[in-house]
């Protein structure tokens, strides 16, 4: 790993094509796509991870293309390859969170097999740029948590190279065009909570004055879209500062049943008018506290 | 404007289509895709702006098509049409950057004569939706303030709807396809501030810690893309906590020569190895910093 770390690239590789067949995991190392000969995942929690290979090995994962729900590393027998432990949020790991966090692009191969299991074929194919857009734990079949992480195709071309500033030597900032999957939320039934807490975080209390007016976020408690399909509805909502809102979707606090915060002082603020369902701070609590 | 404040709609309107011909103003309202008979912008400071219409009456707007430059309203001479006072960030200008704010898309029609000056036709078509990406003030061509809004197409279409809850009657969040520009940032300049600032919060000194570790935003001062054109340099970067970020994009605060706060209470932090250059924030201050 210690030759990883140097140099890690994030992002397409020059000279390598999206769809590209390289005959063996030696070949995609070789090529600088996916470093490790062994490991599905290449990066460390300092850093981020910028590759993932699907091989196949891992009974939880979900594969729909565009749309990849990924399962972390480690918790497994050496030998029979079955989960007998709880996945910990750390090398590996904590490396695919790092990159959520960080919005890096995750270069992403999947393996002949993988894509067909009857292929007798041992190669393995460039599947391109993915985001990894949700990270959280759960309890695998084996009874074992484990964590998983959802990735997102991201199709990025150079459309326009915007002028630099004149003499400077400064590096390009390029305008690219994007092809983004994402949930569409409900901004009147979003906006009506802000406005039960008057903009104001149900964690802190802070309202940010923008030019604009009061500025807060609604952050949903049971997130929208697969695997989790929480309901967009007002009971499965918060009304938070943008801080609190990072912090509740990336591990930074949860909440009891009593709206008591876990990982963080104090307790939620409410309204009379704003109910909370428990069983949607239940689903938080199960896949997005972090258990030491 | 009462009338437009009832069920104003944001989005397509049902049963009308990207490209369609109207052939006047009043036809573009009966389809609800544009309800005021003269103002270019719909909506109010509080709700958000619903829609526009670009009829070459601004001599400061600019259109590459997926990209709009727009000029805010007033400041006009009602007889000449001329600039003869700054415009105010207030009414129809608010509405367009309270949906800056929350994310609202905004229906664009172009008279025919603004898509081809001699044309001789009255009709209007309807550009499907955009959104306003940043907004700000300059001196026009005239010598007074306008405000600017940058707005950019997107293009949406649903590609699969998510499974409801089980029989509980909620609102379905559907997954859309969204095509959106956006300006490529080196991840490594952005980081570098980061590290050197120990993803502190330049103004709060707050550090959010995640499961995946600590986070930070790397913010722009002068702004990347045009018609800003930043430099994506560590100099024109700066290490804020979200919150600080949003106010900072959003006219809650800048910053003058001696790194004093004007909007809020206190200053700048630095660090000896991070530079931030005086050209940079004036620009910031000169463009987001709201005169009253």
């Amino acid at each position: 790993m210690a030759n990883n770390d140097k140099g890690r690239v994030f992002g397409h590789i020059p000279g390598t094509t999206v769809g590209q067949i390289f005959k063996d995991r030696a070949a995609l190392a070789k090529a600088g796509i996916h470093k490790p000969n062994q490991a599905g995942i290449s990066g460390s929690g300092k850093e981020g991870a910028d590759s993932i290979v699907l091989s196949g090995g891992y009974e939880d994962d979900e594969d729909r293309g565009d749309e990849i729900i990924y399962t972390g590393a480690g918790g497994q027998d050496p030998g029979t390859k079955k989960q007998n432990a709880d996945q910990t949020l750390d090398g590996k790991n904590l490396a695919l969170a790092r990159s959520h966090l960080e919005g890096y692009p995750v270069r992403v191969s999947r393996s002949l097999k993988h894509k067909d299991p009857k292929s007798t074929e041992k190669g393995y194919e460039y599947s391109g740029l993915y985001k990894v857009d949700d990270y959280w734990q759960e309890k695998g079949r084996s009874g074992f948590y484990v964590w998983r992480y959802r990735l997102i195709a991201c199709d990025e071309q150079p459309i326009q190279v915007a002028p630099n500033e004149p003499s400077n030597g400064y590096t390009e900032a390029r305008r690219v065009q994007t092809t983004v999957q994402r949930i569409v939320r409900d901004t009147k039934i979003a906006k009506h909570v802000k406005l039960l807490h008057n903009y104001q975080c149900q964690v802190c209390g802070t309202s940010l004055e923008t030019s604009a007016g009061l500025y807060a976020e609604a952050a949903h408690i049971k997130p929208l879209g697969q695997p989790h399909n929480g309901p967009d509805v007002e009971s499965n909502i918060l009304c938070l500062c943008p801080n609190h809102h990072v912090l509740f979707d990336n591990g930074g606090f949860t909440i009891d049943d009593e709206l008591k915060l876990i990982g963080i002082e104090g307790e939620l603020k409410t309204v009379k008018k704003h109910k909370i369902e428990k069983k949607f701070i239940q689903y938080h609590r199960e896949h997005y506290q972090v258990r030491s």
